[in-house]
């Protein structure tokens, strides 16, 4: 069987508020200048690897958008169609945003953190509508009404994800294309746990690194050939895995 | 009668060539630091004014992509959908392309010069598919087939730019969105002479400035309201033009 189409991942690099080690969720932060050097370094491999995308699928997150702007950019795919959606945003981390990774756990306790950040249905509280980090109002979710979401846990993500995942992603797969979707660490998880079909407990313990494009060469039933994908600079990978692994420790 | 859309013409900021008074056409030169602070000021220009766009219009062309990135990014309409498409490129300057401009003058006489800069209907030689500056063989153009030019006038910008026009951009604006169009001097100019009923004669006379978002209010008919447009910096806008005006002297 022929691979229908190729799926290419990209994680956004550095923000300013993962340097500052916040929750970030729906606020919209730019990328850290480590952040547009990963993300220049991940169009490096785009282009040193011939791995050139004919479409580009966003969040409508700046740090996703800035990192494909530059990675394509520098791979000379700056060109190519872009979509972007809320559906491919990171998870809505609830009244957490905005708050110190550190803190929330001296706050809550080791148990009830890592429940909030790693468990699959266990979502934050709710963010207030009145918060300042909450997005109430914001003109890009306009249309979303009761879909809104105020706060998600990973099994949300997985939810308000494949619906996109049907409607614009999987045409350009079966059209042959080289699909780039850029985007954040829980939407990237939530559609690797579909490709690979993950399991709602060991999801918990992937890791997807920054800046380094993950390819996976679909089938005609749009499962890998190559489970788990393959990075574009696997040893990278493996060391910033192990990294983000350690965060908020 | 009310306005049906509002159209906002942004031409790309300084590229590296302009800068070194080269014929660039559809070589795809990057913006130089001074255009990029231009398209940063053509952001600001739109976030005072409050004239935000919905939806993006973009040539193939880094320059022109590049000035729209930026210029929404300050804006903070970085994730509005974006449309991108040959026919809002350059004006292909055949044989010129990657030639001095002064030189050019030198070479040829100030009247040829001038009647392949601002003759309505005489296209510069066409350029030799071998040429380093010929756009032979890009992907981004793969579709194009018979289509490609090898060179062009400004009568030839008007004829393929509007069928873009018709299809894409009309639609936008009958939805009463505001659309943002970036793009370039010639393709822009060759929309202003559609939307303004600009002669040929008259046509040669019209510079539109870098940088400054043009605002046209569309009423049903999609004739200006405001016959020539609104720049958002008149003072600024004026200036450039004259400036503009007085190149390759």
């Amino acid at each position: 069987m022929t691979a229908v189409g190729t799926l290419v991942l990209l994680r956004h690099g550095e923000s300013t508020w993962n340097a500052r080690n916040l929750f970030t969720g729906w606020v919209d932060v730019p990328l850290s200048e480590d952040g547009e050097t990963e993300a220049r370094r991940g169009g490096e491999l785009l282009g040193e690897s011939g791995l050139l995308p004919d479409v580009l699928h966003t969040s409508l997150l700046r740090r996703a958008i800035s990192t494909a702007n530059i990675a394509l950019d520098v791979a000379e795919r700056h060109w190519i169609p872009v979509r972007r959606h809320w559906r491919l945003n990171e998870r809505h981390y609830g009244a957490l945003q905005g708050k110190n990774k550190k803190q929330t756990m001296e706050t809550y306790g080791e148990e009830q953190f890592m429940l909030w950040r790693r468990s699959y249905d266990t979502p934050p509280p709710e963010i207030d509508p009145a918060d300042p980090y909450s997005q109430e109002g914001d003109p890009r979710y306009a249309d979303l009404g009761d879909e809104m979401p105020r706060t998600e846990c990973l099994k949300d993500v997985v939810a308000r994800l494949l619906p996109y995942w049907e409607s614009s992603i999987v045409p350009d797969l079966r059209a042959g294309r080289t699909v780039l979707v850029a985007a954040h660490g829980n939407s990237l998880r939530a559609m690797v746990k579909h490709l690979d079909g993950v399991s709602d407990q060991d999801i918990a313990a992937l890791n997807i690194p920054t800046g380094i494009p993950l390819r996976y060469d679909l089938d005609e039933n749009l499962n890998p050939e190559n489970p788990g994908g393959t990075y574009l600079d696997p040893t990278a990978a493996e060391q910033a895995a192990a990294s983000v692994a350690s965060q908020g420790r």
